[in-house]
């Protein structure tokens, strides 16, 4: 049975560029009493990932804001405590979008439940879950890489990156991945298996990355934007492609323009001459294959080809630090926060 | 018979910005003799075209540039004078690509037999030539407007955009035009046919745009960049589509950048927000669907629905300044010189 108190965090403000402690706010609450239909959740894994920047500001995206003074969003692996739903007991093992609390209540229609005996539930929230899709249908889909053609991601070490740079090399291309800090670019090499890894906090990071793509970018996975962005273009070959799946280096926040010829203009022109593609995406709209990535994925890991890492924070009270760490570049692998066992 | 001496354009020394007429030379030259497969054209029109600025500057693009001191590139339809290939007698009318002059060899394999009974020669360099194939080609492949939906696109009054928005209007879509003046304006709405047309000359420009485009933009086909794409940006639709076909406002050099928040950084946040498409091409990609191309607009050309304008400048003595005039979008249709009757 659960704790008498639920406790949650709140967005008690939105932020101004990076996030601090305070725009969050951890209560207490009762928990809540499922009705028909219902499940009464606990959460064992709560997933943060750096969309959830995007949510904290008010204003048009494609996902609506979180209003002040509601609970954080966030994808989570939960267990059934109370079923008022026929298709679920109580000890099941669900996917369900409950947010950043201890206890929850879901439509029994809106969670899916998962086979511990299958794969860790952790990965429903990383590598076989939205991380994963995320990769597999940016890349596949839009990203379409060829074999011998070559593949560069950013942010490698993480939980979209690093699929991204595997499946790649999966596929037949070569895969240069961009990661910070000697320990994760040896992880991308060495454990992940890329082509080439350059760390973007290297001062001569541009010409490195121009080396470890001698034959240009066919594929540019974008991730991050920023300089990797800014160092990337020119590396760019004829008919290149460039999913844009996130834009981490800017959520806090747009650069000033530098003089000199206005970036966007000098863009189109690449566009223009490499007869370039630039899509942006969000996995949603790819929701239709999501058997068939869940299929080839669970092939990949069981045979070895598709490797992952967890960066498991415990206790709910430091969702919001790690959070803040994620948008710094400080976690290394798919972060994810431990409420239960 | 022709004249003893042939006269060409060189292009005399590469521009810096905006070409000047010291950037051209106009010389005299023997008429060349024909080899075995080869015929003596004499020209007849000479198609000026924006890209063309593109060939006068050294340097990576997909094409190779044109050599200081050699004929200028372009478009023709020419009139064998003289045939040592079976295929052709004298008085054929062709489509080649035989440059700045007034008389040129060309393989027989290269150039393309015009029957001048179909439609007017000079057709072929225009809505049923490149051009009107550009159109074609960059609407439907890469935009693929569908019913109800708002295309917009500028030098509306041009060779391409006025082919781009009757082929809009025909596939169901709603057409907004941008071109410079009342005279160009009015062509648009009232020959044309498009739905609503906005002079880029206006104060308040981008004002209007937005009051045309009261649903949003579904389809940008960019062709000329600069302030109308900074217009255009705010207006987009998720998942809307922009074809980049050209950039004639920033052939002649890039925009400084101004001060606030770069420009490339916040137009890649609303690549993600709206997941964006954004796709440069060349026409040449898609020459596997030219006969589909010639069939369709052949039909639409017969029925009254796709009109064209031409502007005819006669000699080649006047064909620098009239491609300079292109360039400050001076002419008014599709710009050819024409060299002989």
């Amino acid at each position: 049975m659960p704790d008498p108190m639920n406790q949650q965090v709140l967005l008690a403000a939105r932020p101004q560029g990076m996030p601090t402690p305070d725009n969050f706010r951890i209560v207490q609450a009762p928990v809540p009493e499922p009705g028909d239909g219902q499940l009464l959740l606990e959460i064992l894994f709560l997933s943060l990932d750096p969309y959830m920047r995007g949510r904290m500001d008010a204003g048009k995206s494609y996902a609506k804001p979180v209003e002040v003074g509601a609970v954080m969003e966030a994808g989570t692996v939960a267990r059934v405590l109370l079923s008022r739903h026929p298709g679920f007991v109580p000890g099941d093992i669900v996917l369900s979008y409950s947010g950043w609390q201890r206890y929850a209540l879901a439509d029994g229609a809106s969670v899916r439940k998962l086979d511990p005996a299958l794969a860790p539930p952790s990965t429903a929230l990383g590598v076989l879950g939205m991380p994963g899709f995320t990769a597999w249908a940016g890349l596949l889909q839009i990203g379409q890489p060829k074999p011998g053609e070559t593949v560069v991601v950013a942010a490698a070490s993480g939980a979209v990156g690093s699929v991204v740079g595997q499946i790649a090399r999966i596929k037949g291309a070569r895969a240069v991945g961009i990661a910070g800090g000697p320990e994760k670019c040896a992880f991308v090499r060495d454990v992940l298996g890329f082509d080439a890894v350059i760390d973007h906090r290297a001062p001569d990071f541009a010409q490195q990355l121009a080396q470890a793509c001698p034959g240009g970018i066919d594929v540019y996975f974008e991730n991050v934007g920023g300089k990797v962005w800014e160092a990337v273009i020119p590396l760019l070959n004829d008919f290149a492609r460039i999913p844009v799946c996130g834009l981490i280096a800017q959520y806090n926040g747009l650069p000033q323009a530098e003089p000199g010829p206005d970036k966007l203009a000098r863009f189109m022109g690449e566009v223009l001459k490499k007869s370039l593609s630039m899509r942006g995406f969000i996995q949603r709209e790819f929701a239709a294959m999501q058997p068939a990535f869940y299929q080839e994925a669970a092939g990949w890991i069981t045979d070895g080809r598709l490797r992952y890492r967890e960066d498991i924070v415990a206790g709910l009270d430091h969702a919001p630090a790690a959070f803040i760490d994620l948008l710094r570049g400080r976690n290394f692998g798919k972060l994810l926060v431990k409420l239960a066992d």
